[in-house]
């Protein structure tokens, strides 16, 4: 334009809304009429508007009139429902959902049932099946991106793919002979093999897991920090999680767990840490400066007794914190949705305030929040042109949303995940109309109920537990 | 059969099988190849089981084998589905759905919100269909009885008949006036006329409810329990659920909340006490020597930072409690499986022990637990032969609900509401295959969003809040 006078800019100015009218913007699916929450920095909420998707981004977020600027391949009417960014699972076993329901209500869980358990079973079938059914499960309940940890986790990328859903999707590394590995420490050259298959898969963040300071050395883990850095990947892992776990790093190393890993080089911008319910106020801080992620796994953490994790504390810090399951073993359920309200109720009672924890915070947490824990937040988590597109439609019309005097609050506090209609992720429609479009999702039932008539078979000739 | 001798009987027993193969009983409904959960005092479980429903009774509980027994007049086919009793809500307000959603995660929401919102809006119309819309939500989520306590009771009352519902209503008395009563106190005649009136009612068990022990004075108690044993109606009524209520029991009387009823003559066998969130051990010993029945509201009452009732305790003991969700305004949802995780995760966490509140417990507590607390366990809260056909069929296909190692487990930790498939009340069908056949829920919707239109033209003038 620098050869044009200032009166031939204005004149061209003056024509371009009537250009763009005659020429709109290509899309390839709109979203309109839709109550849209944004949960951009503003968190602002379009009663009746537009989201516009061209490929695997969203290209632009407004009000009806917005919809006149696109010729979009693809429409959907979203009336009668609230259109927000995708749910973030920053912590699971997904695979697990083979187990679930097996052993709840018992004590020291991990060493009675659930390492015999996975040494007898767990192999590439249950990885697999188990992934795929606890996926369809996330797509149903709103769930756009998760992250996981687990032996053979190439079949849980391969599911992920099938279902085309976005993960950051760790292979476990332990001290003891794992399912996938009959070494110790056999996971860290799984996970090498893992990463380098999958780098620059457009939905999958390959990573390494450590399982948990208690369960890998620290020499192990200094080799795992500079691998990652060199590697360039993240590192999800269990941390301050377990009361011995607390005792005994105290005792061996004088640290509490976040120090520890501050040691071993793993407190930085790639850690997405699961739990953190046993830190105090310098670890509070050492996460925030750190930039670490935490995976704030509520629901889990308090049906096994442990306690609630600080996070109206580290919310304050400005700790990166997003909404965690756990494992179906643990939480039971893989959606997000279920975590709302106990987030939202839980810290009130902790904190014996009805004031913390609003329902806006919730849902920015279960969304924006879960996209920093995983370091995601320049590509997700919100609403807004350039971000990847990764959409929920969720239906105000069941009979517990109505009336909607405040969407946040029936989200947290009334919604349940069926009534999440439609599921976007990376621009591809992956449910519609509460129907999973790229997995035969009976099919996968039908395999679940299989492969546990054979687990059930073999518990019952007294096998573990 | 006296003047027969005993090989003429023994030969008429050996023939009796055939004859009952030849003239099977007559029978109205017959649930078949269900997985029933008979919540017995046996906990029996039958995994495919057989329900006969005759009138408004169950007539006998058993295995595949029962069916050829009976000749229905309709067959449900269960397959896939949990058949258990219904669940009872132990206390709610349903005609608050009108204000669910206003004012959450704000401080005194009683005096600072409910009670200006109730003064101003309250009236036939919003009760009646506020009522309506509560009840189908709870006729969705599986609850067959609930315990109501709110101002023109009688329009809670009409809803429920509409509907099919059962309820034990009562009529609200307070010290203030009142939406339905500009006399304080006024309550207590319009308790009256409403107990005449649904006196032998099939569905209705028409009550007192004072209030509070704050907002009733004592004369006022006595002249209820006075009543209340003459008429042979239950008592409905908050009970140690504030502190400024236990401070100025102190305070006036030197008496815990329990302590101060009991004084009054209102702790007994009529006594529905809600909440019960501050009580000592004496306390919990006088609540089970009377026989007073608990409504245990534990998500509203952690919504609101109040604390968890000593629940755990409570049952050790002996004493009567049930689930309930308290109003909309309070708990926002009105199901009771909604509940059910709540209990058993945040016991768990509050007695910091995971065995503690284990699921069958739970299960147990949502049905002839609430049975028992509203004084009705000879007719409702199991599946036995003699007891009332209030009967609900979950699915167990969703996938959150696959596997399905334990069913109980898979009620509180997995189930949604939505998984309700069949409800049954007094032996009728109420709702089949999740529509609802005895109200249209979608014009009840549509007067709901009126209504909320209304409310919310007027706070936009600056009502309060």
């Amino acid at each position: 334009m620098r050869n044009l006078s200032t009166a031939a800019v204005m004149m061209l100015a003056a024509l371009l809304p009537t250009q763009a009218a005659a020429q709109p913007e290509p899309a390839d699916l709109l979203i309109v009429r839709g109550h849209v929450l944004t949960l951009n920095e503003r968190r602002e909420v379009i009663r009746d508007g537009v989201v516009a998707i061209r490929g695997e981004r969203v290209v632009a977020v407004g009000g009806a009139e917005l919809a006149a600027r696109f010729a979009a391949r693809r429409t959907l009417d979203a009336r009668g429902a609230l259109v927000l960014p995708g749910m973030v699972n920053a912590h699971t076993h997904a695979s697990m959902t083979v187990f679930r329901g097996l052993g709840d209500d018992v004590p020291d869980r991990l060493r009675r049932f659930i390492f015999p358990l996975e040494k007898h079973f767990v192999d590439r079938e249950i990885v697999h099946w188990g992934a795929l059914h606890g996926i369809v499960e996330m797509i149903e309940g709103g769930v756009t991106t998760f992250a996981d940890m687990y032996y053979f986790e190439e079949e849980v990328a391969r599911a992920a793919r099938l279902a085309g859903m976005r993960g950051v999707l760790g292979q476990t590394i332990v001290n003891f002979p794992a399912p996938d590995a009959p070494e110790p420490y056999g996971g860290i050259a799984r996970a090498r093999r893992f990463i380098a298959d999958h780098r620059g898969d457009p939905l999958i963040t390959p990573a390494f897991a450590p399982h948990a300071p208690y369960t890998v050395e620290p020499d192990r883990l200094r080799e795992i920090a500079r691998l990652a850095e060199e590697l360039d990947v993240p590192v999800l892992m269990h941390v301050a999680e377990m009361t011995d776990e607390i005792a005994n790093l105290r005792r061996d190393h004088n640290r509490t767990p976040v120090q520890h890993l501050e040691s071993v080089g793993l407190l930085n911008r790639r850690l997405v840490a699961a739990h953190c319910i046993f830190v105090d106020d310098a670890d509070i801080e050492l996460l925030r400066a750190s930039g670490a992620g935490v995976a704030h796994a509520l629901v889990a953490n308090i049906k096994s007794a442990k306690g609630v994790a600080p996070v109206t504390k580290m919310l304050a810090a400005g700790v990166r914190v997003g909404l965690a399951t756990d494992g179906p073993m643990s939480g039971n359920t893989l959606d997000i949705i279920g975590q709302l309200g106990y987030a939202a109720k839980v810290h009130k009672l902790d904190r014996r305030d009805r004031n913390v924890m609003p329902a806006v915070d919730v849902v920015e947490m279960a969304t924006r929040g879960g996209a920093r824990a995983l370091h995601l937040e320049d590509r997700l988590g919100s609403l807004e042109p350039g971000k990847l597109a990764d959409v929920i439609l969720v239906d105000t019309d069941s009979t517990a949303m109505v009336p909607l005097h405040d969407p946040y609050a029936a989200l947290v506090y009334a919604a349940s995940p069926r009534d999440v209609r439609t599921t976007i992720i990376h621009g591809r429609i992956v449910m519609e109309d509460r129907r999973v479009l790229t997995v035969d999702a009976a099919a996968v039932r039908a395999r679940m109920r299989a492969i546990t008539d054979r687990i059930n078979a073999a518990l019952a000739k007294g096998l573990p537990p």
